[in-house]
């Protein structure tokens, strides 16, 4: 498997750690666009948004939990945080492991693309 | 309720739709930031992220089941989209329904923050 998230998950390539659990981890992005910028992942390797279907959904919805109890931890939940998921190519996907941005820390730009 | 998405789904007010089923409904948005701006909405009111846990999650999970069909039934599967979500003051949120925004149709900008 020739994938970098997946060689992340599996320790190959270091990250800085967030969070994890059996279907999700989470991590620093390492070129962050905000104070706050982690990058929330399922471990089961999905290719992008466009392979969400009824069969693995599941981790979508447990990687919105997990968004949620981070926003807590990381005290951006009282000042707001963005999620965000990029598909191919106009939105900029650059890894093709399905990843949720999690943006926050400061105000953010009201454009959303 | 008085609540702005509670009252399009309902259909006391106004709202091109592009979607519906039992739980979620899916609307043009009338200030759209690129060529496709659809929002996604749980039927059920949830106020934002922050209030997404693992009893009502599962709606989450068919939020983007749906996003990647209407990507394909909007023809933008292809050429790539953005899901965003906003939670809070620092990210924008002006109405306190969770919602995803569906975006595409164009580049998009690789700034997400």
């Amino acid at each position: 498997m020739d994938c970098l998230f997946c060689k992340i998950i599996a320790g190959e390539i270091p990250s800085t750690k967030v969070y994890e659990d059996e279907t999700v981890y989470a991590f620093k992005d390492i070129s962050p666009m905000a104070k706050v910028h982690v990058l929330i992942i399922p471990k089961q390797h999905i290719d992008s948004m466009n392979d969400i279907n009824s069969e693995n959904s599941a981790v979508v919805a447990h990687i919105f939990e997990v968004a949620a109890e981070l926003a807590k931890k990381l005290e951006i939940d009282k000042t707001g945080y963005r999620v965000v998921s990029n598909c191919g190519k106009d939105a900029g996907q650059t890894v093709f492991h399905l990843h949720f941005h999690l943006l926050g820390g400061e105000e953010m730009n009201p454009r959303m693309a």
